[in-house]
């Protein structure tokens, strides 16, 4: 596990002894009897993002990255609660520009607003709440019994490499078409909600990907008391990575250490039993790897050999 | 209307048109059919508290501020989100020690963890999302519609004089004592649950007095379209603050703008009609004047002389 799991886990985990907190493990906390999921998420200048940003695209990824959590339970977007502190200086301009933003999105995605808190910040700082319906059901195991299939939905990775390109013009050759969806897919995620939804009921358990594909895998494997292994020609890449690899042959093993721990993806990762099976009409899903007997993540190239990464996913800490 | 409230009124109110919001005219959501109510509120280093605050007592006023939004609504504790970002220098200690205070209060106040989101800042930056338990009523009224009496429960002013003796030690004659009694009212306050609770279908309007009594009364003076009027020898003041004046004669208008004005007492203001009667079992209530035709606040001194504020209340913008 990583830093800032191994703080929540000492600090936090012994106050959360309740059945709706799902003890920490999950990616929202399940209210069965009132039928809800709750889910909270920060975004911290120049932590996730720069002064610069436009904030109308900033209010989108606030709500995106917190209903990937909503997604990842299989619930339906409620309402949100919003906390915004922010500069004096040009406050009604820089306000204009996120709640259009804001009510975009909202529309987008059928959401209410419910209520807040507003200060005044030298930094900008903001904190959603998310409220999802759920019905009886909904994802709120974060591990494996059984050596099942490892699964993803869309592209894995393009967030991480679009971050690299953001802060690091030179880092890789790349057109400028790949470099602007890369960076596209960064500021500009889209929440798993129909899949999630789908997939009640028929998946061993279902998470979002959102500090890096390993180390999602490291937690669930940890959780499990198993073994992941997944297979590299087998993760599911986008057109603008497959050039990257191609423009910059001697990076390779730099370009899977993004892919695979980079964050910020919010693609869904999913597990099926041998006995479970999938919808045949769900887009964009692939077949990664399976949990097997063991510990930790092993990562295998096309040729069978073990790939080490340096890294296995991010933390704050 | 301060600033802040004019922002929220310009940018968030449009998107919170929902009868779940209350119109953001309230200090919490109300969710009829889940039998709760939310909250959330934020606590900003350098803004709400400076780097060097014990984060034990620091988690204890961050559970409170939001409790005491729980209590002007008439419900019951029932569970928190908690968003941290924090340095990475010392983050052991610090969270050892913070959640030695959560954990404190949460058994104080029976409140459970739901979940939360943890991320490395510069500064420190806390905030908190609480939910409530209600019965079929709760306090979802913030105006009045008739010439009814205004009370407050326990002493006002003191985290405002508190504030002020902790910036500048120079600023007021006072006693050792009396600093100490002033600034704990401000690092500790005590959410009024119970009181809160007792008035619950015995009052037209409840709210906590967060951002000063003027402010809160100018508020909602505006949207009852009525004039409240108080006076100044009602305002139920602790031996602290009169020892205050006692000790700076000279200094007795600047005193009172503090007390009328300064925000964070987390004490109760709440409006009887004519026909309404409290309890008599309730302690540490005050009437302070009464709403009238007109419009905005007056206030009054013992000889029934206007006193005129240079101020109405807190605004972070």
């Amino acid at each position: 596990m990583n830093n800032e799991k191994n703080l929540i886990e000492k600090y936090l985990l012994p106050l959360a002894q309740n059945k709706e907190s799902l003890f920490l493990k999950n990616d929202a906390a399940y209210f069965k009897k009132q039928n809800l999921v709750i889910s909270t998420d920060m975004m911290i200048e120049d932590k996730h993002f720069k002064k610069s940003i436009d904030p109308n695209l900033l209010a989108k990824k606030l709500i995106r990255i917190n209903l990937s959590d909503i997604a990842a339970m299989g619930a339906v977007p409620d309402g949100i609660f919003l906390n915004i502190a922010l500069p004096k200086s040009n406050v009604q301009d820089w306000l204009k520009a996120f709640t259009s933003g804001l009510k975009s999105d909202m529309k987008k995605f059928n959401l209410k607003l419910y209520g807040g808190d507003m200060s005044s910040s030298d930094k900008i700082f903001l904190s959603l709440t998310v409220l999802g319906r759920t019905g009886n059901y909904c994802h709120k195991k974060n591990y494996t019994k059984s050596n099942s299939d490892i699964f993803v939905t869309g592209c894995i990775g393009d967030a991480g490499l679009g971050y690299e390109l953001m802060t690091n013009d030179s880092i890789f050759n790349c057109s400028k078409k790949s470099k602007k969806r890369l960076i596209q897919k960064l500021l500009l995620p889209e929440p798993r909600l129909s899949v999630g939804k789908q997939l009640l009921n028929n998946v061993e358990l279902c998470t979002d990907i959102s500090d890096g594909l390993l180390g999602e895998l490291s937690f669930i494997a940890s959780q499990s008391n198993k073994q992941a292994n997944i297979f590299l020609d087998k993760i599911p890449l986008s057109f603008a990575s497959k050039e990257l690899f191609m423009k910059n042959k001697k990076k390779k093993n730099d370009i899977w250490e993004i892919i695979l721990s980079g964050g910020e993806d919010y693609e869904l990762l999913f597990c099926l039993s041998k006995k479970q099976k999938i919808k045949k009409n769900l887009n964009e899903i692939s077949k990664i790897g399976y949990f097997s007997s063991g510990k930790g993540v092993k990562v295998f190239d096309c040729h069978g050999k073990e790939f080490k990464p340096n890294k296995y996913g991010f933390s704050h800490f």
